[in-house]
């Protein structure tokens, strides 16, 4: 039945779809599909001990406290924690450069909102994280797309979309969501000093920096910004995201904004009129349980595992995977990136893959312009390396199936032509 | 020192200002104010014991599960609770009917972002909930306001208002924010008429509807409304708020949405680009303290404990404001509302106050223009009986101060004229 709202919505939420990955978890939620479409955590690695534990300090110590409103900042002592914290990558921050969110998704929501008018234009990796593309379409934004490679985003062939007069510029630099890309450290560098040149700053969204499986940690863009900042007229351009969903867990929905403080500011009144502040429990349970280091040696915990997922996954792909697919090798994260013959129509092989019991995204959710429609996402740290490889097994399987079926309508479609 | 970012604000952000509440707690945070500026819960009364039993069981049954991404719309069980518990308040609605969100700060946030376009008007009470103006400047909107009395809205003076053509309506019903007036039985009868007759949909935010302390209960507008369905080509037309923060504890962040199956919808989207979804640990322990029925013993005592607050307070009034000062008398709720002779400035009032170390709101933060100065809102949950009566006997002198000074600047002024 229609009502008197139907005609009211705003023009912005008529380019507010719902989210491809969103819409097929539900399509592969039963329990005999073996999905590599979301991308959660293992359930099996959250730290419910330590949680519950946490708990319990919490609600004896400071139990009221806990259960009353905050600070739309933050409770000061995460906010310090993570401060603290960020200086062992090499990121020098005060607490007043620290914003709590809930989850690093209402962060790019909030930098949308004290940042961007219709109209105006964010260079993006190609692909990218759809989830930025889902927070700053309710802005109107447009966008401007670099392509990318195994180094990353190609900095060769920005200037195109530089002169194009973004906004500002968002990049995933470590095993990216979703190519598990990671970005080079000469890219880096010449990110950076493209940024400089053309005055135009940066996001760097990292919720994975510390799921690094081999290779060594390069040093995080606001970093490298800082270090370049004496050759430059400008200082602060780069605003750091992280996230607590993928060290600790998602249900608790934290993350945060690292950013100058006169950035910080607006944020903060940007957010008290959305939520008014992240949850004061959550916030304070998350602070005890990483106060004490436990955080670093379950990290260590969850790189074990997932490593191990990510080479059953890679093994399985060079075991059944035809000819004429390729895929990256991520260094870290939760995903890797599968791009078939041009010809073919991932949302086809979803389709076939789903009566076969396997699940994974159709790419072109993660294209702005939705254009490029031969590549697939796979997530690897939600299943146990036994059923990593039987669901690469079936992929495998629909993969070749699908292959044949196009190479027969091609031969089908020149016979008829003859 | 100056960032690339701060050339790059949007529109929208000049007109987001810091709330005048959350500054003015700053400066009464001291332990030696008596504070009646807050809308904070009582402390004592949130239910640490309950809540921990709830989080065991949590952990125990869906340790893992409560951890993990959930859906956008919340969790199945909570969603069901909220509908079955509102249907004992006349509200007859199914779970899809129900949105989870991060407190109704959040419910707000969402309502702007899928219906108001830059300049769309909103009718308003005047004095309104000054969350409500955070949350909808960010979308640009205008106001068009209706005058209360003791009754709520005039709906006698609506028209005007209605005829410049607002998106929707939005009331509190009960006990309003910041005024404590509960709209009457006629009064509501009558906005839904000339809702149904002009057109014009309605939210109806009711935070505070179970804390009601003398009086009976009067039926929602959403019901009133679907009552008046038979009569009416439109069906749905009041969307309904209401939040876990005054029953249970703020520092959850946990509301709800009640709306037409396809407003859910609209509001399910863009919650996915905002926040992806609201924290399901969070949701499961507010569930299981609620769903045993211990809620509606607990509010049972909140009631006790805010009803001696509320009398507490309209008594030292009687004993300490001098004449010409005039106040609210609320049913229920948090709130009560002062209104001074019309050449004074709450402003004044306020700092004179902050020296004699008792705090309250200055009136204008509540009013969409900003414009009226003689008023404040003092709350009473939050300190008890004595600190209460104590906290107005200090109000009452610099009142009395005040008055006389206004009135010696009066009498110098007319000496001076003459």
């Amino acid at each position: 039945m229609q009502t008197l709202w139907s005609q009211r919505y705003a023009l912005c939420s008529q380019r507010m779809r719902s989210s491809a990955v969103r819409e097929l978890l539900k399509l592969t939620e039963k329990p005999d599909v073996i999905s590599f479409a979301g991308g959660l955590p293992a359930p099996e690695v959250f730290p419910l001990e330590a949680i519950e534990n946490a708990v319990h300090r919490v609600m004896t110590n400071w139990g009221a406290q806990s259960l009353q409103y905050g600070m739309t900042e933050g409770i000061p002592r995460l906010r310090e924690f993570i401060a603290r914290n960020c200086a062992r990558y090499g990121i020098n921050v005060q607490p007043e450069n620290v914003l709590i969110t809930c989850g690093s998704q209402q962060a790019l929501d909030l930098i949308g909102k004290i940042f961007l008018n219709p109209g105006d234009r964010i260079l993006l990796e190609k692909p990218t994280y759809l989830g930025a593309l889902q927070a700053w379409n309710a802005y109107q934004a447009e966008y401007v797309t670099v392509e990318m490679d195994d180094e990353g985003m190609r900095t060769d062939q920005m200037e195109a979309a530089l002169r194009a007069g973004p906004k500002f510029i968002y990049v995933l630099p470590n095993f990216q969501n979703p190519s598990g890309v990671t970005m080079s450290m000469e890219r880096r560098l010449r990110l950076i000093e493209l940024a400089h040149h053309y005055g135009i700053p940066l996001i760097e969204d990292d919720p994975y920096g510390q799921l690094r499986y081999e290779g060594e940690n390069l040093p995080p863009l606001v970093e490298l910004d800082s270090q370049a900042r004496c050759n430059s007229p400008y200082s602060g351009n780069v605003i750091y995201l992280s996230t607590f969903s993928k060290t600790l867990a998602p249900g608790l929905r934290l993350g945060w904004i690292i950013a100058p403080a006169e950035v910080i500011d607006r944020l903060v009144i940007a957010k008290q009129g959305t939520d008014l502040h992240t949850g004061t429990f959550v916030q304070m349970v998350a602070h005890e349980v990483a106060k004490s280091g436990f955080l670093d040696e379950h990290v260590t915990t969850i790189r074990t595992i997932y490593r191990e997922r990510r080479d059953a996954m890679l093994q399985a792909m060079e075991d059944y995977f035809p000819p004429g697919v390729s895929w990256t090798k991520p260094q870290g994260g939760l995903f890797l990136w599968v791009t078939m013959p041009s010809e073919m129509d991932s949302l086809e092989v979803f389709k076939k893959a789903v009566e076969k019991k396997v699940a994974f995204v159709p790419g072109d959710a993660f294209f702005a312009a939705g254009d490029i429609r031969n590549s697939m996402r796979l997530n690897f740290s939600n299943a146990d390396p036994g059923k990593i490889r039987e669901g690469i097994r079936r992929l495998g399987l629909v993969l070749t199936e699908c292959m044949e079926g196009e190479a027969l309508t091609q031969v089908m479609s020149s016979a008829t032509t003859r």
